[in-house]
């Protein structure tokens, strides 16, 4: 990004360099998954997150199509936003002893990841009909009810299992 | 934090982390309002966000008292998650020169703030309550629907008035 020049002039360039944002982050959220999987204790929780690498793995292809749609490069653009995010998931993790516990804290750390996808691919499907590609907010869509039912399934398991048992 | 031992033992400290957590995280909110405030041009937008600083002043203050009826010192902890978050926003906002498009880009940049904290509060709310603080968990929950009705008007704000110009 210029330092000098101010590179977004039009929302078809925001629009862009937010699906460059969300790449990134589906592409770091990649490399976290397998460490949570291996954190976590629960049998739910880890079927859940392997389950969730699987949907993140089609969300970067999604991606791709919708870049291809687009007529854009698929390319990503550092996104402090998930890396912040990731890095929080990584200390609180780290801090915790009690397996129980820490099932808690993984469901929690996953949930802020699905939020911040969640408000990212809001956007993006709002720009996209705005911008008269209905054709990329249909694919975007398609994401933001997994990303949403996947928040919703964590929600459920924690509080009918994890929690109490990591309370208890 | 420290680095050999492990200091969250019990859903109580991981309760009281994630507190702080959220407590760094609405100062640090409490800092960025303003600037957000001064880029906005948009009239409804900007009236939002001064209506927003409000409420995160307030939100403060039932954090205080969540740690007060807690018996915990009232203090926060590093946060990178939300640090990310608003270093991303500046980051965003410095690139856009069009006023219409930096609206936009700016309620973007809000909604992932509310959504991190919709996640942190929600998480917080089932924790209190799974822990019988119910006392708790009522100020938690105020919170909770203040930062969800936030999201949902700067969602019907960027639909109804701000996207349309910006991609006009």
């Amino acid at each position: 990004m210029g330092l000098f020049s101010k590179d977004i002039k039009t929302m078809d360039d925001l629009f862009v360099h937010t699906l460059r944002d969300i790449y990134y982050a589906e592409n770091q959220i990649l490399k976290a998954l397998p460490d949570m999987i291996e954190k976590a204790t629960n049998r739910e929780l880890t079927q859940g997150f392997k389950q969730h690498l699987e949907e993140t793995k089609n969300h970067v292809v999604r991606l791709d199509q919708v870049f291809r749609l687009h007529g854009t490069q698929a390319k990503g653009v550092d996104c402090p936003a998930i890396d912040g995010i990731i890095e929080e998931a990584d200390e609180i993790a780290g801090e915790v002893d009690d397996k129980d516990v820490l099932d808690a804290a993984l469901i929690a750390a996953a949930q802020a990841v699905e939020h911040y996808e969640i408000t990212r691919y809001g956007t993006l499907v709002t720009w996209a009909r705005q911008l008269g590609r209905d054709d990329c907010a249909v694919l975007l869509q398609k994401t933001l009810d997994e990303e949403k039912a996947t928040d919703k399934k964590l929600t459920t398991l924690a509080e009918s299992k994890v929690n109490r048992k990591a309370a208890g």
